[in-house]
């Protein structure tokens, strides 16, 4: 947890609850439940992508072993409930509920994205499903989470659940722009890796849609291989500028980022809601 | 889940929440929790532990792969919890609070299981903490959680949390007991697994505090070197029976079912109340 992190779904989480003119108090347990469960879910994806870096430092199974991070990380889900289970008591089985279903979720995305490793073609419907679980989940869960700890109406909560849902998205397609574009020292993380490890991101996707001729040969054969190798880094990049794979990346996050803030048109003007606009514009341009 | 398994847990929520006069379609949703955090915990366990045989079938990681593993286990606390959260809403804070406190001490359980191994010495209290933890806390959570779900009063509940305690214990040495004397046939996993992976089990850990001599220093040998030899095994299943660890064991599981008894005798008389007798006698005499 020292080791930073951007923080984006608990400040979501309280940002709603002030969206909807509930205190923010209420929605602190829920909020620090949500940054708990992520950082589960980062410590065993860890595991599963063989990555030895996240946030600038060693990941746990790097520092310590895996069957430690298996722990660490089974542990973090308790410890996020043990949070969670101090939300207000009036809405407390929709909350445990909406926190439970992005659990189950989150898991079935990253199965998911494991699965699509293996696979030749991924269409991109199944690419966004698959985000949508991943990354989508416990962020739309994160503002469902501040209206319902807030008290909003069923209005506001399904508009705020829906902002996650579109602000999920633009934030999982920027995160795999960000793996071409970013550098080690921003990210904190190697740049490439989805490349390298041959993850079916939105850009290898739009890629192998859009390529023909050699280029369509290459990026089978990097396909079929399992991932780039360093030295084909250059090459892919040169080829996701020229098929228009980044232009029509930034466009995706920009589309998503417009529906996200048109979720917020029916909330009460509030600081609250100036802020959710902001860190949904925020997230469009963020480099790390 | 179709492997089979005792099905204690369930069976002690739905028993606890009978004994304490309540319905036990009440306690269905919590029964189910419990049984499927005890899978999450297998699934887990078994990689950490390097199973390859769980209830007679093939472990997750082994069929498929460890990540399919990991996720399969983390999938499978959100699934309980989504059971969990069907239960009677007056006391979801409770059963909630309950079983997730279960979820992180099974976690705990478990490390310091998995750290135990790495020690030289580890004094029978600390042992006793750790069972307490790993085994004790989720049996102690099943019949608490059914005298919750069954509407107990604060006394009722206090006598099934010791009696699910009690019953932990009963059953975790009995378990070391098992690994020594049972066979793979009735076990649905190999015998001696935790002598020839170092385990400090009640056995191992009574016959380093009661060894003198060759025998000690055999059995330092056993543990410097992590974890007896399959050659080792039949000296030292003589040496358990030689120094009674044996009879030390039965002793220990005998007094923690006779404790586990005691605490029901504040109940009222119930067909579930001797059930839950006859559940305590029967542990203290099961072979697998």
């Amino acid at each position: 947890m020292t080791a930073g992190g951007k923080r984006i779904r608990p400040v979501l989480v309280l940002l709603a609850a002030e969206a909807v003119g509930g205190n923010v108090n209420d929605a602190l347990p829920a909020s620090v439940a949500v940054e708990l469960l992520h950082s589960f879910s980062l410590v065993h994806d860890d595991i599963m992508d063989n990555s030895n870096l996240r946030r600038g430092r060693p990941t746990v199974h790097t520092k310590w072993d895996p069957n430690v991070a298996i722990l660490a990380g089974d542990a973090l889900i308790g410890i996020a409930y043990r949070s969670l289970l101090k939300s207000p008591v009036e809405r407390l089985p929709e909350i445990g509920r909406t926190f439970t279903e992005a659990v189950v979720e989150v898991c079935e995305g990253q199965a998911f994205d494991m699965e699509f490793e293996r696979m030749d073609h991924v269409p991109i419907p199944r690419y966004v499903m698959m985000i949508a679980k991943k990354t989508g989940a416990l962020i739309a869960a994160s503002s469902r989470l501040g209206a319902l700890c807030g008290g909003g109406s069923p209005e506001e909560i399904a508009s705020l659940t829906r902002f996650g849902q579109a602000l999920g998205r633009a934030f999982q397609v920027q995160d795999d722009l960000l793996d071409i574009t970013s550098s080690e020292r921003e990210l904190g993380k190697p740049v490439c890796a989805d490349l390298i490890e041959g993850k079916k991101t939105f850009l290898l996707l739009t890629a192998l849609r859009r390529a023909k001729g050699e280029d369509r040969t290459f990026l089978r054969t990097v396909v079929n291989r399992g991932g780039a190798r360093r030295r084909d880094i250059p090459r892919v990049r040169r080829m996701y500028e020229r098929l228009g794979v980044v232009r029509e990346a930034r466009r995706a996050v920009d589309d998503a980022i417009r529906e996200a803030r048109a979720c917020l048109d029916g909330l009460r003007d509030s600081p609250a809601k100036g802020a959710l606009f902001y860190l949904a514009d925020m997230l469009g341009r963020r480099v790390s």
